[in-house]
């Protein structure tokens, strides 16, 4: 009806050609037609992690009538998964969506925008960003990469992965071979963990023939995926190095300032909607899968308190060595240690003393089921 | 320059008429000069609770280059706090911002959009909004008020309030004079506590006087600026009765079917949004709050185990006989109380052994001054 309004309202060919001719009108021009190419350092297979850049391409598009479309491509479509970096440093792409610990291999300050072993869980991730001066600190480092980057994803607390033996002294790290990497891979080495880097897809077939170990990935909604829970029954908890990893959105800093301050402003809402979105979907998802592995047999077993604590200290031992070596992370770690021991002292109060007692008070029922077996 | 452009381009004034005539393009069309009100249940002082709202109309506004504009009214101003949910369903504004938990005494069932006592702490709240199948209960029964609700904020697990003496005892309980609302007030009943209904400004006068014995308001940051610890020097933990209270935006359903989908998807994003940022506040600003506390004198104490099941136990009948008269109460309850069992099964393990370790293994530094005094 309107269309045909339109075409009935001009009248003549040339007012129709005048129209043409006139300057778009201001608020044509302040929604230009945007398209991104946006590299994902995971397979679309990881609906969670995936579909948190989903959630960020839809919703852009969602709020700007179309005009600004983001299309996301799965790890090696177009960037393989650990050069997303490189890919938006350059302008090969202009964001992509990652977890930014796959590049302390460059520089291990980039683990301050993801997970530090012994560190935030996610609520302390969040609130260190959004509020406590962490994302201007982190923005800072990245200007180095050409890229400004968005808390854009958290999946909670992660498990401590598959074992083929049970580890129950801190003995039982030396010589193991387990599938993890980054920062976590450095503490191991040091309490006699020889760590291995293997992509996702290659992890079943290591474990099965016993090249490796043990294998860590993310928790029970991911891990019952890939089927470890076959060939490895000790799932050990928790996973002490990511207590809350946060995934970011990069952007390349030239794309990000040629952008509409409307379209930064929807970008910027679309990636914290993405972040609250992804933890809420792995917190909904993982209860039920973690029945299902309790079912299928599997141990649960939190590590032991000797070894977490052994790790602990060599955790804190590294970063000191690093922190007097690297003056970004030096920075960074002096400003997030003393967050740190200021956000633990409130959340053992109220947060931590809620959740203890209704966690115990539920433990008579049914839920309670893993508990009994570990 | 490109206004000069503008002007030298249409060139006649012929052109400028017949631009003027010719219909509005789909672009200005799909943009309207949008202006909403909204009351909040708070006052200005509350920069977090408040704040969430103007976290909201700012986001909102520079995602449309200022279009879509939504002036935020402190409790009292335009409507009173309690009256914000009459005001959206007779649509004398578009929407509010409240703790829906205020309106229980229409319907118990608005506890579940906000906080149940032993229920939800503010990741689980939020996971079963967001992906859960909470929002879509809440929403069918909101319908009934002609509104239409979004997630937008979340204090964390709040304290257990101010006390003139130590609750020792559920003996303690009988007869306490307590400023406490809702369902709450409700479940203390049955322990014998005498709840009351006070609004915030006259809270310290009523401490001081001793017309009432405690009285219980959010935590730390907030609770510090009314200056409780003058007058009761027992803090106790955890305000077991909200875990995790979520904030929610009202729209009046009218209202919100009017707008441009662009506007609706940008409002959504906005309030996921605020609902992530409000939380990030109260976790940054608490701690330094609750140093300065302690160092007043304040004595942190946690509710003895024994107070707390007999509370729990009087939570649950109290549910039991509230869903056995209220059919919109017991429809949510029951998938409530499904979910809640589930996502504590999960949280219990890696999530709550992350926080536990690391919790303790921090405490021998000076951040575990708190727990000590305890």
């Amino acid at each position: 009806m309107k269309r045909r309004q339109f075409l009935t309202g001009v009248g003549v060919a040339g007012a129709a050609a005048a129209a043409s001719s006139l300057p778009k009108p201001a608020i044509a021009q302040a929604m230009p037609e945007v398209q991104w190419r946006c590299a994902s350092s995971f397979p679309k297979s990881l609906d969670t992690i995936f579909g948190a850049a989903e959630v960020i391409s839809k919703r852009v598009a969602a709020a700007t009538d179309g005009k600004f479309q983001i299309r996301i491509f799965a790890a090696g479509e177009i960037v393989p998964a650990f050069s997303v970096l490189d890919a938006v440093k350059d302008g090969t792409v202009q964001m992509a969506h990652t977890a930014p610990y796959y590049f302390v291999g460059k520089d291990p300050t980039f683990a301050f925008d993801c997970a530090v072993p012994f560190g935030l869980n996610a609520r302390m991730q969040n609130a260190w960003m959004y509020t406590g001066g962490g994302l201007e600190l982190m923005r800072e480092f990245y200007k180095g990469y050409n890229t400004i980057q968005f808390v854009a994803g958290n999946t909670g607390a992660q498990m401590g992965g598959w074992f083929r033996k049970e580890i129950k002294t801190v003995e039982d790290l030396k010589g193991l071979k387990f599938r993890i990497g980054g920062f976590a891979g450095q503490v191991l080495t040091k309490l006699g963990v020889v760590p291995q880097q293997i992509p996702g897809g290659d992890i079943y077939p290591s474990l099965e023939k016993g090249t490796i170990d043990a294998a860590e990935w993310v928790g029970p909604y991911d891990d019952e995926k890939l089927g470890f829970f076959k060939v490895a029954k000790f799932y050990h908890y928790p996973g002490w190095w990511e207590g809350g990893p946060q995934l970011s959105a990069y952007v390349n800093i030239a794309e990000w300032e040629k952008l509409p301050k409307s379209y930064q402003a929807i970008y910027e809402a679309a990636c914290a909607e993405a972040n609250g979105y992804m933890l809420a979907k792995y917190d909904s998802a993982n209860p039920a899968a973690l029945k299902r592995l309790v079912g299928q047999g599997v141990q649960l077993k939190p590590f032991p308190n000797a070894v977490m604590e052994a790790c602990m200290k060599a955790a804190f031992e590294l970063y000191d060595e690093t922190a007097a070596k690297n003056e970004n992370f030096k920075k960074v770690y002096t400003a997030w240690k003393a967050y740190r021991e200021e956000a633990y002292l409130w959340f053992r109060v109220a947060e931590n003393r809620f959740d203890n007692f209704v966690f115990t008070a539920g433990q008579a029922k049914p839920a309670a089921a893993p508990k009994k077996k570990s």
